[in-house]
């Protein structure tokens, strides 16, 4: 996600210093032969010499990267992030000392490659960014990170972060779980059916992609927006004990009625 | 899928006499003036001058026209099909009059577009061919199905009837099922909270898809593949539950070994 965003400023006209921080020697020395960014380190210390902190960790990461930040920026520095869940972010830069401001922050595109070697500079172009106000936010922090999202071609797009975390529970934690699940139990049933691989279409390779995320920044997201995850996906469990019953009765109305709302629904939300 | 074929094979150089067969007055003209077959007809038994009978109708239709051909087709015609599910369309092949030939089929590829205007010569290409033998199945039958699906690139392989009931449920019928349920969970949890619809992006667009495919061709194929589909959903349950037992602990060391493990199996079953 971050040398995507470098490398999407860049070719929007992005004029700033990017100073690219990693772990990673190996990441390090790539965005340095490829130009990515003006400064590289391995050091989240070199964050205090910026004006603005895009911290792209995954989410466990990067709430413990703002602690460290509260005593490395500098005064009115402007710290925000790419996690998919808000509302442990969000706690986390309420409690940044008085003199830093914090967004919360949520480009919602991704991709089942992470890393420097899938940086693509079109990843934010035409995604929704989402941001949430912290107590740490004001007017000028908000519009400097949403111009931000505009550069590389994002609609940003305010939200509460309770709300945020309760759609998304919906909008991409269930998905991802019912990815794995699928991916899990057709792994099961091929210990002895192992001709179901050799079988496989459409339909199973798009239900299951979000599966092959990585596992860490999934890991996090689950834990940290745990108890919505649980309601919706307890919501699902008896949606499709509503599809099973259907099913089990042979109830040919009742279960075409139900895959035609299921059509229209989709139909009308995507186009 | 009927159209779609009728283009793959004249696009491949097949040279015999295509009869368009359609109940639809509209997709019969659109047949004639885009010249994709010889003849169009909207009488079935204009199935009679054929040598072979590619069913393109959804799997209960196309059983109860399995029947009607018993005493339209010519002695040696072969009669087979396109039904994602074959167990009840073999049942049907194998009570056809000893003087015609039949081979269950299924082609695995589609859309969510149905049509003659969604036709596609390049449907078939590289798509799993499935060949099931019925009782009136021989091998110079058997061979010239396979040799169409190969004509339009497809790679066909040969499988045991319930053997390919069972497969499918977990390939393509379980994904179905659940991106119907996760489509309608979503739905009803916007009543609520409409703006859920607003913050989508490629994860539940890609488990979701398969839910906008065609209603009569999907309430088919699960009324005629029922049990293996509920067995399927079980199995599936029974999955979910456990990534729920690890995500209400909290177990991280559980999670990160569960999810790892999917990743691990997509990326091995998909490139």
């Amino acid at each position: 996600m971050g040398a995507s965003f470098a490398l999407a400023l860049r070719a929007n006209g992005y004029a700033g210093r990017l100073i690219g921080i990693s772990r990673s020697a190996e990441t390090l020395r790539k965005a340095q032969a490829r130009d990515l960014v003006d400064i590289v380190s391995s050091e989240l210390s070199h964050a205090g010499e910026a004006d603005v902190v895009v911290l792209c960790t995954p989410v466990r990461t990067l709430i413990t990267q703002i602690g460290q930040l509260a005593n490395l920026c500098r005064p009115g520095a402007i710290i925000t992030d790419m996690g998919s869940t808000k509302t442990e972010v969000v706690r986390a830069m309420d409690a940044l000392p008085a003199h830093l401001r914090a967004v919360g922050s949520h480009p919602m595109c991704g991709k089942e490659t992470a890393g420097i070697d899938a940086a693509d500079a079109s990843l934010y172009r035409g995604a929704p960014w989402l941001l949430t106000r912290t107590r740490r936010s004001d007017d000028e922090a908000l519009s400097i990170v949403r111009a931000l999202a505009e550069r590389v071609g994002a609609t940003p797009r305010e939200i509460g972060v309770e709300h945020h975390d309760a759609l998304l529970a919906f909008a991409s934690h269930l998905p991802y779980a019912l990815a794995v699940a699928l991916v899990t139990a057709t792994d099961q049933f091929s210990l002895n059916q192992p001709e179901v691989w050799q079988v496989m279409a459409g339909g199973f390779r798009d239900t299951s992609r979000v599966a092959a995320s990585d596992v860490t920044m999934w890991l996090d997201i689950l834990l940290t927006n745990a108890d919505a995850v649980l309601g919706a996906v307890r919501d699902f469990q008896f949606t499709l004990d509503q599809f099973t019953a259907l099913l089990e009765r042979r109830d040919e109305e009742g279960l075409r009625a139900f895959l035609a709302a299921a059509a229209q629904a989709r139909k009308t939300h995507f186009r």
